[in-house]
């Protein structure tokens, strides 16, 4: 007979529902025949002293979910459940090298040229933007992501302002996408561009697109670089129909793109109709001396580059929003055959970005972080040259949010690299950005991002990396 | 001779950057010959009438950025650029077709099953939340979004107490992915999963899902459904090793996949070690009578589901904060082929919702939308059946935001949806969430979403839809 258990006071349990899971244990436990016959409502009311109505309630609820069965006339009847090892139990643990280690970065000192500087970003402007936007909008919160695969329009029309005053881009708000960061973009576009692509990427450059495109197993070359960026000679070697280029200040070794080899570059695009350029302007914001020289997209006359940018570098790593542009033949392929794909940046930080640039609060905090990212980019090279003197190089044009600097050192990289993590030094190595091969010898060259390195940091820094180097 | 127009009272740009932009503009039109020299900077100096410091600054510019280049002791010469037709003009003009139509959507009334009602938002405490999390949590705000390419992992650890305590699903924080939308985590779970994997989705299903495994080139599969949702007869026609199910509330017919059925997959996925089963529990958080069923992942003892979610039915659309649950084995995958993907939901989302939960706002929201979305349902079909009677049948369990319902009527679809549009009613037809083809003959079927639809709204809607089918 059934052993169920009703406790009468446990006010917090309806008497059905200690009914109805019990008997569902039970059930799933195997401790019926398959097509056994459950006591009838009235017995089973009778035995454990309940209303008949409990009983119905929760022999409802079985039946809805279908551990019971109902023969008219006849009764209920426990649903033939094939056989499996029902586990009540918790998750099986999980493998030791699987577990992630919280470890604290306390006392860190970061060289990274990713991260930014959150003790500088204007948490008070960006809340009273986000209140003002969402006290203005609610209509829009309230509409799914499939209305406006591109992203909310508004938004992108406030983007497209921006571009064109301070890239020159030349575009409508309906050529541009939003997207929750770069690789989702990457993605996107790789569906977009004409089938069976070649693509080439600057090598050393950026390892993730490199990666992302690599697992979606695209045919994909690289470019070598010369003093001007990306070599036209390799381009024509290697003779991709795609180019993935960051013309402003090449990632990662720094180099300014000149305004020759940008037109050179447009005009191998223009040679054939499959041809476009992917122009990741990642952090073209940052320009401390040189004038901005008018992205690729803006010099472009037939419609071949693909622009893209994010606010990752500007704002805050975490806010995912990037952007591209398309040309205007991409876009009706996006049109055809993309419109399916739900816009992935989040509203509220759309509608707040909208609001933080149309008020003005954006250009006012570039212009803040251009001179704080300026005085450590100053200190850093000071405080470098001060401790290595002629022992040092550094590469890369007055911009952006990193350089490059080779070591004369005996040591072997490993060896300092070990050593910089004992140090609690976060440093990146170019050696890492290598895509096909890492060259044969070179000196010692490290990545030197400062976005995230406060300026009284400057001198520990540099010092923990003297010691790893020597 | 240069045409330099220097206008020494325009205070808002120094004397140096009009002689640039001037130079500038002068190369870039091919007003000077390739490697044309220059004036010295004292002759250039002279006939300006300014000092010769700023002719130096602007050459100096000019030369950064590759527009001219110097031969020592002998001055600077204008670069060599290709020919290009430089558009200094606006964008050209926007094909028509691209152009996006602003309308509005004044007196509309929805039916759709994907948008949620931002009135009954609790924006206030949601808030509240953000302001907490910001303000305690800031230096998670910093970090780049690559340090957790999962997600952040105290938001994580929150999501999975969670999933235990209202899904029965059993995992630890490290199994969980998050992503900005269901459609990016299906895209990487397809570089998880065995290669060639061929899949098969439910027929009716999720029409985004299926047009984003066949832009793939996925090998893709349907699955035909019978009372019991996915049929087992029809997944061992098809033989995929992969399926995607909803079992909570099959979208978009609303069955509610019975327990015996959900064994018996759970047993076709183990009998062969390539096979796994996508649970997407979408709107699970909805059950107006019936207990929840445990989620197959939690009757999974050979950690073969991979269990989807997502905040978007329970929040916002907007939000974009979705999630899954990896098995070990494939979790395994993802550490070593797809760390160097960047995490893409919203950073300051991610903790916000972590409060949102842990304070227990998010508990005592669903309460509240069950409450409302109950009524809803319950007014709606009150409605529907006092307007259509005899003449209208409605499927599907009782949970979710939307069921369907058929009509007895000889007007042909296209006349109807012609007619919903024509009276501002937002319908969606069955027909159209068929994978394969579309069943010869069935009645007009729709699937009723009320998420979006207030009680007030109920009774005109329903009339709307009366004219459109009558």
């Amino acid at each position: 007979m059934l052993s169920i258990q009703i406790q009468p006071n446990k006010t917090k349990d309806y008497i059905y529902r200690q009914i109805y899971k019990q008997l569902k244990r039970e059930i799933l436990l195997h401790h019926f025949l398959p097509h056994e016959k459950l006591p009838s409502k009235r017995e089973l009311s009778k035995s454990l002293n309940v209303s008949i109505n409990s009983v119905n309630s929760a022999y409802q609820q079985l039946l809805a979910e279908g551990y019971i069965y109902a023969i008219e006339r006849s009764g209920f009847y426990v649903e033939k459940l094939d056989t499996i090892p029902l586990s009540f139990s918790k998750a099986k643990p999980l493998d030791s090298e699987l577990v992630e280690s919280q470890e604290s970065k306390k006392n860190g000192i970061s060289f990274s040229h990713m991260s930014a500087d959150r003790s500088v970003f204007p948490f008070d402007s960006w809340l009273s933007c986000e209140h003002k936007a969402l006290k203005s909008r609610r209509t829009e919160l309230n509409d799914d992501s499939t209305r406006y695969p591109q992203g909310i329009y508004s938004v992108r029309r406030t983007i497209a302002r921006l571009l064109s005053i301070t890239r020159g881009v030349k575009c409508f708000p309906e050529q541009i996408v939003l997207g929750s960061g770069t690789q989702i973009l990457v993605t996107l576009l790789s569906h977009l561009l004409p089938k069976s692509s070649t693509f080439a990427m600057e090598d050393p450059g950026y390892t993730r697109i490199y990666r992302l495109l690599k697992a979606k197993h695209a045919d994909l070359k690289t470019i070598q670089l010369d003093d001007k960026g990306a070599s036209i000679e390799a381009i024509k070697r290697a003779n991709p129909n795609v180019v993935y280029v960051t013309p402003s200040h090449q990632f990662p070794t720094g180099i300014l793109m000149p305004v020759s080899r940008r037109i050179q570059l447009l005009n191998w695009a223009a040679e054939a109709d499959n041809r476009y350029i992917i122009e990741d302007d990642y952090d073209s914001e940052f320009k401390y001396k040189s004038d901005t020289i008018p992205s690729l997209q803006g010099l472009d006359s037939f419609d071949k580059v693909i622009y893209m940018g994010t606010f990752s570098k500007s704002l805050l790593p975490g806010l995912r929003i990037s952007y591209m542009v398309l040309p205007q033949q991409l876009l009706k392929k996006f049109r055809e055959h993309a419109s399916f794909l739900m816009q992935t940046c989040n509203v509220m930080a759309q509608l707040t970005l909208q609001e933080f640039i149309d008020s003005g609060e954006y250009q006012k905090h570039i212009k803040h972080m251009k001179k704080v990212y300026s005085e450590r980019r100053v200190q850093l090279i000071r405080e470098l040259k001060r401790r290595f003197g002629e022992s040092m190089t550094i590469h890369g044009a007055n911009a952006g949010l990193h350089f490059i600097a080779s070591f004369q050192t005996d040591k072997p990289i490993d060896q300092i690299m070990e050593r910089a993590e004992h140090e609690k030094l976060e440093l990146y190595c170019l050696k890492d950005y290598y895509l096909s091969e890492e060259p044969a010898s070179q000196k010692p060259t490290f990545i030197l991002g400062f976005a995230n390195l406060p300026v009284e940091k400057i001198e520990e820094g540099v010092n923990r990396l003297y010691r790893a180097l020597y």
